[in-house]
């Protein structure tokens, strides 16, 4: 298939644990290879190729500027600690290098801005490593909450994501460091909560955001636990629409995300990373009533599971490739919208953290 | 059976369309018979005893004073609009009756107190027609929610409520009517929210209550919908809890809670009315975490159903008149726990109102 000749062909910069995932998933798509590897010292960079069971031709260096410079680099994966996004993103971005960026993106949207720009005058593909939009069950979501019979328009949302760090993730962990993740859990879990409700809006961003008075801090002043609303007005008074979510590092592992339209209600419980890897599932219900008497309901929400072939990081890792492979093969421009996406949810988080460092108070957007 | 003879002589004061299914629930019940009906007038109740099949030796009257003063009747169903509950209710108790009052209790607390003070004073039992606390899944469920081990610490609570009245319910139903249920949505599918996320913390008043500005009016100023949040401060900064609500007369069916604890997270989808009559399930998750590599969880959550042998109304019924055959039969005194349930209820609504009223600020309990 001419599609997969000719992978992209990938630098991983920086050994996170996350980048195992990342790294297996480059080797299963089709269209991409991983060809260099770099760490902040060249015995990490060896060490992870070899846990990874890495060709040996895949060239590993002690130092991201070297991988930089590596002709044969067509795309970096940047799993760096948010604090460094910029700095070597712009960096790889002026190298010609294709960006797959870790999320949180970064430290606040002007930042992240000055990364998208370098990209844009470099002409390289920009993409945030949110896995989940790539599964084919988000498509599925997707139909169903856009059919106006079924679904009709978007009430209400909610979404939580929570991990429950441990006591030497919640000392040591770089996503608790200020001067490496300072957005903390909000950065980490609440990106995906406000990514998985500006998708419900399709990214039309809210009128107002507000923080909700909730929210734990560690010593460093690092978010643990935050909750916040969003609030989209609408000329129809009816027609509004408000999300709520909570993210936290100090409750159990949560990834659901929950959207109640005017005609149907859609639920999920592991949207982030599905319980499975070759299938994934949702709860949806439509048209629900009561039976006579109200002693029960007409119907209850459908269970629909949707079958996968490659795992959701391969099929985002595909779809990167593939735009990737427009810009470097056929000379297209690069796709803009994975970027808008990316700050759309940025755009939002800010206005999260405005909103808890102003006093609770809520945010215009 | 000693416990089933000389039943609880129920008389039901207003034929609303949920008194069908209370009719039947005490007609289900070992324990409670129908002796009494009253509507505003005597052709009313004519049709409901003839619609509900009831036995021609129920006495029908035309007007709620009559019912009150017929000495058969122990204890009266009031499924009258929330702004005629004291009224009736303080008369019942001094006749003696026993009190089964629906939701919303009051429009407020102070008039709330009205109503239970009358119920102490006369030594009646007071509870309000909430069904869901006597189903059995409700039991399974505070089980597994107050299990150190797999369930943990309460952190993070959210609940919704909703269904379409559609354009006839929206323009004349008596949930609508300022001047008969001014508290709309709040008062009607709130309720339920607030006393699952109550009963999910064992009653204890939050910190704070602030309603979040979505709030939808109709053009008298009646709820449609709103959201509010709750807040447990707690000596522990990472203890605290935050609770969510959304509750709605203008989206698709829900009645939904969840909650998210630090070693373990509940999930209900039916929790007011279930699906089924004679079972209901609910979902839960404990000890949950990634596998190697972040590609799957080690468990998906598990579904747990519970039979029930009556119907969840029915064991409103039937703890209800438990209680008041403790009164009638063994002079025990009124047991208060239904009536501190229902009270706490109704100091939170009272502070979400107030918080609405108030410019969305947060109100302190």
């Amino acid at each position: 298939m001419a599609e997969n000749e000719n992978p992209i062909r990938f630098g991983i910069m920086g050994c996170a644990e996350i980048a195992r995932k990342v790294s297996r998933a480059i080797h299963i798509s089709p269209n991409a290879a991983v060809v260099a590897v770099a760490s902040r010292s060249a015995d990490k960079a060896k060490q992870f190729a070899v846990q990874n069971k890495l060709s040996p031709n895949v060239n590993l260096y002690g130092s991201y500027k070297e991988l930089l410079d590596d002709p044969l680099v067509d795309a970096v994966y940047m799993p760096l600690p948010t604090s460094l996004h910029v700095k070597w993103a712009v960096m790889a971005a002026q190298k010609g290098k294709h960006l797959l960026l870790e999320k949180p993106t970064a430290v606040d949207v002007k930042v992240f801005d000055e990364m998208l720009d370098s990209c844009e005058a470099n002409g390289v593909q920009f993409m945030d490593a949110s896995m989940w939009y790539h599964h084919p069950r988000t498509g599925k979501m997707k139909e169903l909450l856009s059919d106006p019979e079924l679904f009709g328009r978007v009430r209400a949302i909610h979404s939580s994501s929570s991990y429950y760090g441990g006591p030497q993730f919640l000392e040591n962990n770089i996503r608790v460091k200020p001067e490496l993740d300072s957005l903390g859990a909000l950065g980490d879990a609440g990106w995906y909560c406000i990514g998985a409700i500006m998708w419900t809006m399709n990214q039309k961003l809210p009128t107002t955001v507000t923080a909700i008075p909730t929210t734990v801090l560690n010593s460093s002043g690092v978010i643990l636990t935050c909750t916040a609303s969003l609030h989209w007005t609408a000329e129809e008074e009816e027609e509004q629409t408000v999300a709520t979510f909570y993210c936290s590092f100090i409750a159990h592992e949560t990834m659901g995300l929950s959207v109640c339209g005017s005609k149907g209600t859609l639920f999920v419980e592991d949207f982030i990373i599905p319980f499975e890897e070759s299938c994934a599932g949702f709860r949806f219900s439509s048209g629900a009533k009561f039976v006579d008497m109200h002693v029960g309901w007409n119907s209850k929400p459908r269970e629909i599971e949707v079958a996968n072939e490659f795992p959701q990081e391969a099929m985002m890792i595909g779809e990167f490739s593939r735009l990737v492979k427009g810009v470097r093969d056929r000379g297209l421009r690069p796709d803009s919208t994975w970027a808008r996406t990316s700050r759309v949810t940025q755009v939002v988080m800010d206005a999260v953290k405005s909103s808890i460092d102003g006093g609770y108070k809520a945010v215009y957007l």
